[in-house]
């Protein structure tokens, strides 16, 4: 049994979920919480050198298998190593995506089939589900327009199409209406203390107390 | 469908696998044919950063699921870079080590539910089965005194007990037994010399023609 809570922050490249998760830590920790902040695929040594192979812009030749293997491994790593103790400890764990990721990368995205996904989540998290997700969601030319702005720096996993974006979107959507209990949809056009706020807002109304 | 053939040699680190796989691809280019030699983990740029990941010895907090996921990632990867184009213009492919190792290794040597093993390996080799497996059996502590003479040099990998390798060859005889038309279990405290003349004795049987 975990007495800590995990909480995700999904959505597309560009949504402002970082931005967000780093506030909510902010937040959490002025009120007195202990809170860790993770970002996958990495956030251990083993998965930071596995995030280096996929983010690798030499790596176009890159499997579909490999690439989802690659992500459960990392995935593997932070449970077991930093996500499962914080929640034992009663940490709050915010995780800069997660399982859902995967079947909205990899599965819609790309065409893994989503039971495949799906499988190799329950097997990477050990059956760990999140009690809440937050998904970002905004238009992918919006996000787009946002990632383009940021840095100029390009990897692997940036270089997809729009009509790519649009598939992680939509089954992203799709997630979060087969499971409305654990999924808050967010409006990703809105500022960023709006968001800020939306997000205070749905952690006080008890998830998190 | 592929016109190539896939040779496997499995068994325990010390069995002599290596050496063999090598002699036998010096022996079937003399004769003329196409043939490429590869190891696992590894053999292609993502799957040796894959491999270094796997046996750094820094690496001693890796997951049991991680390290499995690892080895399925780089699978993935040598199989549709390399395996697969090569199988398909007719070249004989000596893998040196493959999906056997995953069960035996981690499956009856660690402890991951065999029904997993196999079924991580399904999806990672996509299906793809040896045409013939050579399992080099021989006695745990003859094997470790020879790695433990070669090289002084020891991976993550290397530093498990007797007991675990002692598993592991177990599994693979239960394997061997069980796939009979697929398994050729050689008598590893054999010489060099002799060994290979087994082998090449197995290959003319029509295997390999």
């Amino acid at each position: 049994m975990t007495s800590g809570r995990l909480i995700t922050f999904e959505g597309i490249d560009g949504s402002g979920k970082t931005t967000q998760a780093l506030r909510i830590q902010s937040d959490l920790e002025r009120a007195g919480r202990q809170v860790l902040y993770l970002r996958e695929p990495g956030g251990t040594r083993i998965g930071e050198r596995i995030r280096a192979i996929l983010l690798d812009r030499d790596h176009v030749d890159m499997s579909l298998e490999s690439e989802i293997l690659l992500f459960a491994a990392a995935r593997a790593q932070i449970v077991r190593e930093l996500v499962l103790p914080a929640l034992q400890e009663g940490t709050i764990v915010l995780l800069d995506r997660f399982t859902d990721s995967t079947v909205a990368y990899q599965g819609y995205g790309r065409g893994i089939p989503l039971d495949t996904a799906k499988a190799l989540n329950r097997f990477a998290a050990g059956s760990l589900e999140p009690d809440l997700t937050f998904l970002i969601d905004l238009p992918v030319d919006v996000a787009l327009s946002r990632t383009g702005r940021r840095t100029g720096q390009v990897d692997r996993l940036d270089v997809e199409d729009t009509a790519f974006h649009e598939r992680v979107r939509q089954g992203y959507l799709r997630m979060a209406e087969e499971n409305p209990r654990r999924f808050r949809v967010l409006d990703g056009e809105k500022d960023e203390d709006s968001l800020a706020l939306d997000i205070q807002t749905i952690l006080k109304e008890g998830i998190v107390t």
